[in-house]
Parts: structure tokens; C-alpha cells; sequence
């Protein structure tokens, strides 16, 4: 069974998870990638996966067999397990525990090879839709005091398939990074009496400089102190602190907002590798005023060394007002015409 | 000049510095490394760099020309300038300053391609002695509050020459993973009246699992609850809060521990890409009774990807204890005897 260990100075917990591989002796080998053929992610490989938890499928088809258009399932290598109680320990003066939690993976189209961006936005609705029926489904579990939403597009960005496929993962603890957004949040709510995400929201759209986008009802930004160049977030522009908070046609309005940004990050990036992260608030309820949801899109295009470990402080050659202009820059539409005319072996 | 931005929800400052390149257009190309012919850090080359601030050399050589063994010059691409006053403002509700600090370079030896574990213990010790007289000189700066002292070994780590060299930066703010180290130390001093880090050395060398070798005066072990697989800490055995309180000697011995250690890790993993960072107490002197000085050194065998840039809770494959009775079975002697056997061609 996986471990929860916490450092002790930083009270980070980490996840020992020896079900992934990772042998001392296991180093220093480059693994290969799994070819398009073997990808148990397609059609017709339902098989190769744990049976689903929940599918998007043509009415007359059956579970675990095609016919579907989404599909979730337990990942097959979990960093964490479903089964089991948390037995919280010490280790003289460490602590530990059981490595309990949820880890799914939700492939997002039955097709290899078609990324988020080349969806039509229903499709991708639909994907947003699924995130949104796995966290209310698994904040019952009172195990679990966070749910967190992640993609890797790219091998550069840690993706291991190729296939498009978001992950989710319950955890029995609240995440560091989250607690110190919550905290930093908390602090300026305190000071202002205002959502400091709101706040940002406000001056951005008035500076301008840093908008990619400003959608119906969501804000595309390059935040004021980005740690990596063309760092994106996504904020819905009415204070909402969690994701479940949306209205029905918000998940319509968040695709295309979604999608748009994708595509002009693609084009200005050449289709860079990327992590997706949604940030939402821990499953108890008590931070409703003061944190507000929103998606971190982070292209890989430096990076991170000895500096940026030791210190935590980033070093950024890319300003953010000169990223959002180039993206701003970008005419999505006569790009993408572009692409779809491609002949398609070009395409991927 | 490089500008300094505080996240405002964080606290986390990030340095926006165009001057290394990064414009939005560069992305999407791939920088073609540095031939060993054309690298800048050689003996010879010296016109190729800044002047130098300090150099061991042979009594008869003249500055910036060649006789030295080891050579410090400010980075020709600095992320920080040395030059200008701080200037804290805000732009909205956001807080910036001007990137005020040091970058300099401290090349380890005059020879392509020799690298710290092949080193003669004095060339080693030379370099931990040039970190304390840089680090004892920038301490005098008023304006500085950090200095951070950092390797990158190999490409995949972020080192972008591979000739040996180590990095200095000093910061007019204390760096975010610092601050939480010294947080975190200082409550549990509060709470134990003991320093955190002299509790780890003893757990460790009652519990044994974990060390990877005890030293004289520094204790190599895998932490217990590391981010990365082989993730090392060095410590001093008894407690010093500054890299510069250690002893004439010490820094010999610490020599000697870091080679064995680095010599361990090359041949467990096969020279893998490594960071090395230094991490000691602020400027200040006011953390003395709770913090400990120490150096991590991060092997990059995985990727980081969404899940934990987005929540900071790390992924471990590897059980420490696993790690440190892999590389505590290694016989370093034996494997370097081979080594330096080998034909020369073999040897990188």
C-alpha cells in the first residue's frame, strides 16, 4: 500500500508509491513510449483498463465495450487506493499514513491523437461535465478532503500516454500549494473584505495589458508574477469558490474559453507540452468567500533548476504584458482553418 | 533591469528578467548547446567572461589570463543586477522592485568535462572555500537578505554549459522555500525547545534505514519523506545555522563527504543530471538556535508534472530506505578504481 509521509520542517506530505515502478535498479534506463497501436486508452482496448466508473456512450452500447465518447476508470498504476482506512502514525518524530485516495483517469475522446484544442466544444463540455460528476460523486467519501483535477499534454510535461486523458486524485489530506492559497487568500480577505482573485480580476480588466481574453463570463490572464514564461489562468469573473459552482451553461461558456486558449497557446507555442491544473477549494465548505477557482495552464518551455528548488523563486525571461499581447496577437480562427485543411498526415 | 513581482495571493516573488533572453517568439526553437571547443569557462577563454571577482591561481599569472584553478565572475546573463536601489512600488494591488542583486559564476576548475567527483580533495575543498569568501564579502551588502549558492550537473537539471561551475545569487528578499524552512524549524523550537534538523541526525542514526553514509562531522542520508527518488541531504552533525560557522577543517571534511556522496549517486544511477543547492540561514543572524545548515542534492530521474506543480504534494516511486541501502552498498573505491582506469575516450 502506498505511504503519506510528512517532512517534518515543512509539513509537505509525500506520496511513497512503489505500485508505479521505480526500483533503486530501475534508473539510468530510458523507458519507451507505448506506440499508437498498443495505446490501451482507444476504442476497442476497453480491456486493457480497469472497468469504468462511469462512461459518455451511445445508448444501445454496453459498458467496457466501444460505442462510447468518454470514459473514467480507476488508473491502473494508482498513487494512491481506494481501499483501506487512513491508520494515522508516528515514526518516532515523523508522521505517517496510509496512502488512501482516488486516482482516475478520464480519457476524453475515443480517437488518438485529438487533443482538447481540435474538439468540437460539445465534446469538450463534455469533458468538464465528466471532472464535475466524478467530484460530486467522491466528495461523499468523507475520507477525502481534496479533489484535484490535472492533464499533461506532452511527454516533456510528464504525460506517460499520448492519448488525451485528464487524471483526478482524492487525497485524505488538503494539499500544500492549496493551504497556502487558501491562507494567502484568507489573509488579504481579512485586510480588504474583498476576494483578492476578484480584486485581480477588477485591476486586470482595467490595466488590460496582461488579458488574453476576456469570454463571457470567464478571464484568460497572464498573472502580474508569472513563475514560467506564457503561464495562463483562467478565472470564471463572478466570485465562485468552487468549481461545482458553476451554472449548467458555464461548462458551455468554460469550453470555449478553454478551447480558444488552447488553440492560441498551440499556435504561438508550436503545440508546447503542458500541465492543466484546476484549482478549486477543499471539499469542506468554510472558504467560500474568500477562494475563487480557476484553471493554471502552464506551457513547459524552461527548465526548472538548482535555483528555482532551492529557493522557490522563480526566474521568468518572458513578461507577461509581452505574452498576452502575442497571444492576443493570434487570429485563432484563419490558424485553425489552417490546420483542419492540413492533409493529415501533417496534422500530427 | 530585471524587475522583482510578488504573487499577491502567495507572497511568492518571481524576477521578470528579459535580459536572458525569452521573447515570446523565440519559443517553439531549440538552443543548440555549447560545443566543448567554443566553451566559454576554459582556461583560455577568459576574455569570454566578465572580469573575474576572485581566483586561485599561481603566484606568477596575471588576472583574467590562464594559471588558475578555480575562477568567480558575475554571470554575463544576469537574472539580477548589481547595480541600482530597490525601489519597492506598487502597480495596483500588486507589489514589484527592482531586481537589485548578485549572479555570479564560480568555475571549478580550468578542464573541460572534470567534474566534482573526479576531483582531488583539495580542488573540492577549494571550491566550498570559494563559496564562504564570496558568501562572507556579499554578506557586507545592506541590500542583500539571501545568497543562495546552487549547481546544475547536466541538461536535463538546467545547467546550459556543461564545464563544472557553481552559481551564486544574492536576493534582496529572503526566497519563499527558505522563510518556510526557517518557519518550520522555529515552531518546533518553540514547541521542543531543540532544533528539528539535530532531532533528524539523531532519529537517523538510531533508525540506521535511512543513512547513506556517516561521516566525520556530516551525515549523508535520504530523507524521510522525500519529493524525489535518491533526493540526498548532507548536515552537519553538530548544530550550525551558517555555512560559514563550520571550522578550517570542516571544509575539508566536507569535502570528502561530498564526493563520496556525489560518487555514490553517479554510479547508482549512471551519472544521472543533478542539483545542488546550499541551504543555509539568512544574512540575518536571528535564526541561530533553530536552524541548521544543510545541502540537498536532487538527482532528475522524473518528470514533475500536473499533479504536483499543482498542489505541491510530490509522487515518490522510490522508498528512501531503498535508496540509502542501495547506494550505502555501493563500493565507491572499487567502481572509481575501474573508472579511472578506463581508456580516456571511454571515460564521458
Amino acid at each position: 500500500m502506498p505511504e503519506l509521509r510528512k517532512d517534518p520542517i515543512l509539513g509537505r506530505w509525500v506520496i511513497i508509491s512503489t505500485e508505479r515502478g521505480g526500483r533503486p535498479s530501475s534508473y539510468g534506463t530510458v523507458g519507451a513510449r507505448i506506440a499508437a497501436k498498443l495505446c490501451p486508452f482507444c476504442a476497442g482496448k476497453e480491456d486493457n483498463t480497469p472497468p469504468e466508473i462511469l462512461s459518455y456512450r451511445d445508448d444501445d452500447s454496453e459498458p467496457n465495450k466501444p460505442g462510447w465518447s468518454l470514459r473514467v476508470f480507476p488508473n491502473k498504476y494508482p498513487a494512491l487506493v481506494v481501499e483501506g482506512s487512513l491508520d494515522r502514525q508516528p515514526h518516532g518524530l515523523y508522521d505517517m499514513m496510509h496512502g488512501i485516495g482516488a486516482h482516475e483517469v478520464i480519457v476524453e475522446t475515443p480517437e488518438h491523437g485529438r487533443d482538447m484544442d481540435q474538439m468540437e466544444i460539445s465534446e469538450l463540455r463534455d469533458i468538464l461535465w465528466a471532472y464535475r460528476e466524478r467530484m460530486v460523486d467522491l466528495e461523499r467519501d468523507r475520507r477525502f478532503k481534496y479533489i484535484l483535477i490535472f492533464k499533461n499534454h506532452g511527454e516533456a510535461a510528464g504525460a506517460s500516454l499520448e492519448h488525451a486523458h485528464s487524471q483526478l486524485i482524492a487525497t485524505p489530506i488538503i494539499p500544500k500549494k492549496v493551504l497556502e492559497e487558501i491562507e494567502g487568500s484568507r489573509k488579504y480577505y481579512e485586510f480588504k473584505e474583498r476576494c483578492v482573485y476578484c480584486d485581480i480580476i477588477r485591476q486586470e480588466l482595467s490595466d488590460q495589458e496582461r488579458v488574453v481574453r476576456d469570454y463571457d463570463s470567464f478571464l484568460s490572464i497572464q498573472p502580474f508574477a508569472p513563475r514560467f514564461p506564457f503561464e495562463t489562468w483562467i478565472l470564471p469573473k463572478t466570485h465562485q469558490s468552487s468549481y461545482l459552482e458553476m451554472s449548467d451553461h458555464d461548462y458551455t461558456l468554460l469550453a470555449e474559453c478553454v478551447r480558444d486558449t488552447l488553440r492560441r497557446l498551440k499556435i504561438a507555442l508550436n503545440d508546447p507540452p503542458f500541465n492543466f491544473v484546476l484549482h478549486t477549494r477543499p471539499i469542506q465548505k468554510e472558504h467560500h468567500e474568500y477562494y475563487h477557482w480557476h484553471i493554471e495552464l502552464i506551457p513547459k518551455l524552461t527548465r526548472v533548476a538548482g535555483f528555482e528548488w532551492g529557493s522557490g523563486f522563480y526566474i521568468n525571461p518572458t513578461p507577461p504584458e509581452e505574452a498576452a499581447e502575442f497571444l492576443r496577437g493570434i487570429d485563432v480562427e484563419q490558424m485553425m482553418g489552417k490546420e483542419q485543411n492540413k492533409p493529415a498526415e501533417e496534422k500530427s
